[in-house]
């Protein structure tokens, strides 16, 4: 709806469509549980065409498909129609949509890049519970969802749901991060993935160079899922389990690189130096620690999804933020780490730090 | 978040913003039930000073104010600082916040164009519920709150909530409406208000027109609440109640101007017919019929909210829908309407079809 989002004239119209974006998420949710998307890009077209596919009600589809073409989800073609004929409800004759090319790539079941199941995480209760009553939130500063503690208590079940739901958004992350250093060419890397989730970071390391070996820290029952990862990749052979928290065990020396992803960002300041000089004491002379995180510029409201980032943390944690490149380089500072190198991704709302000892 | 929802570069940033985007109106409501708004109006602009103003935590504060600004309810300066050095958590001094020209007219608790009292609708829980596991309504067609009723059972008591809330919203539109017949001069106007509400719409007319009687129509209980503003308004003496449904009731005879507004678009065609039957009857020669509601162009997509709200009414309704101008006009041909015209409103996604008998 960015027609009207920003526009100069007078009108209640962002407030109105704000107070209604939760729509946009329950319809999106729904499209995908009714796999729209696939139906659309094997060839349904018509409201009755996908209806039929989807199993549901053509008065439903109508309104979802309309609703996903205002979103951006889909296009809408009418053709035939005759001026002040009107189009007879539930059957709109003449109306075809088609998908966006985005939502062929990510979101039809057949496509390789298709990262529907990140509903598995970002839908969760957990995830949306923290956003009720928010102003209570706002008031204390404090997450109120898993008694006060956010997601980040030992063994929070929701990073299962992370490892195995947001994968496939992260996979051509994980690819973009392995050839930042080249993966080490056929270098013996040691490589350190902390809270390694699903594990593709590491793994995708692991692929592009035969002499990496990885260790692999998580919560145990995190560290399954990645591990199925790993030996579905052909490189369990060279991936080590560390379970526990990053914070509370040894984490070994030597490493060559030590990758910190989705992670720091769920920490206040005094706990990220803690960890980074553990992290800095573990990397062999002239390693790299590399962080990927939601990474705003230096005013906290740009890029907007970056941005929008920060209400996340302070909905889900109990001191995790959305720090811009100045912050992240303050922290590390402290903790050893003067060169610190700032890396955009190509899509995507993330980005990337290299420090180097 | 308009810069990056249309991107024609391939990225998934579109597909997370919307599965996160109840967190705007998480964020939305927060603000206004903290009265952020009008703490910033009234000259709080840093995070401390709004936080004390608010009785919020610095924290909340940042994040919050931060997202407002993402989603474009306010901007930020940020003033003297130094490249790479930070910005200490939670204090951020030189960034300052401002209202925008719309937020300082739509939400601060000052001005008399305030609308924050639409979460007191939009938000309740009857309207946030029908977006639950939104893919049933999507397969059925039916909405599964109130029992799958929606909200046109008899005296749903929502419609107490909507008179109550959603006044200041339409009284501008009111006023637009009252204007289009220039509320008939001063000649002896009667006038019927249809599902009445607040009873803003007559209680315009009577205002302009010291010659207009108002017979408003709505639930017992929702004309309280228009009689108490017709009362305010000074109007009371010709203002007179038709309790009941219009689909049930006489509504009289010899109507000058009848208005529905925000009415039809809750019914099916059938029924809207079979109304407007009734509507046409009981006007007198050469009366008017008013109809105010969400009517998209013909493609039914555009603009954005007046086609969005085709999703409101499936999650809502048994039959409602966001119509468009050719549809209604369909319909009231078969009612006895055969001149309708299209009348766009200056601001607002909403839209009249003044139809002469």
């Amino acid at each position: 709806m960015s027609s009207t989002s920003h526009s100069q004239r007078s009108s209640p119209e962002l407030i109105f469509e704000t107070l209604n974006a939760y729509q946009r998420t329950a319809a999106l949710k729904a499209a995908i549980e009714l796999d729209i998307f696939t139906a659309i890009g094997e060839g349904a077209s018509t409201v009755a065409e996908i209806a039929r596919r989807s199993r549901a009600s053509g008065r439903g589809i109508r309104a979802l498909c309309d609703y996903l073409v205002v979103l951006g989800f889909l296009t809408k073609q009418i053709a035939g129609q005759e001026p002040g004929q009107g189009i007879p409800q539930g059957t709109a004759p003449g109306q075809s949509y088609a998908l966006t090319a985005d939502s062929s790539k990510f979101l039809d079941r057949r496509s390789p890049f298709r990262i529907a199941s990140t509903i598995g995480f970002l839908a969760l209760p957990t995830m949306t519970d923290a956003f009720k009553n928010f102003a209570d939130v706002v008031r204390s500063g404090q997450p109120h969802v898993a008694g006060g503690a956010g997601t980040t208590g030992p063994e929070d079940p929701i990073w299962i749901d992370f490892a195995i739901a947001m994968a496939p958004m992260q996979a051509p992350l994980a690819e973009f991060i392995a050839k930042i250093e080249s993966a080490g060419g056929r270098q013996k890397w040691k490589v350190l993935d902390i809270a390694a989730g699903h594990g593709a970071f590491g793994i995708a390391i692991a692929t592009h160079n035969p002499n990496a070996e990885i260790f692999a820290l998580d919560w145990p029952q995190v560290l399954k899922v990645a591990r199925d990862n790993a030996n579905s990749a052909g490189i369990g052979n060279r991936f080590h389990e560390l379970p526990g928290s990053a914070f509370d065990i040894e984490l070994g020396t030597d490493y060559d690189v030590i990758l910190l992803t989705n992670f720091l960002q769920l920490f206040d300041p005094p706990a990220i130096e803690r960890l980074m000089r553990k992290v800095h004491a573990a990397l062999k002379p002239n390693g790299r620690a590399v962080t990927l995180g939601f990474i705003p510029n230096e005013d906290r409201v740009t890029p907007p999804n970056a941005a929008a980032f920060a209400i996340i943390m302070l909905g889900t944690t109990a001191g995790g933020d959305a720090y811009s490149f100045s912050e992240y380089v303050a922290m590390f500072r402290l903790a050893g780490f003067t060169s610190n190198e700032f890396v955009p991704l190509p899509a995507g709302p993330q980005s990337v730090i290299v420090s180097r000892k």
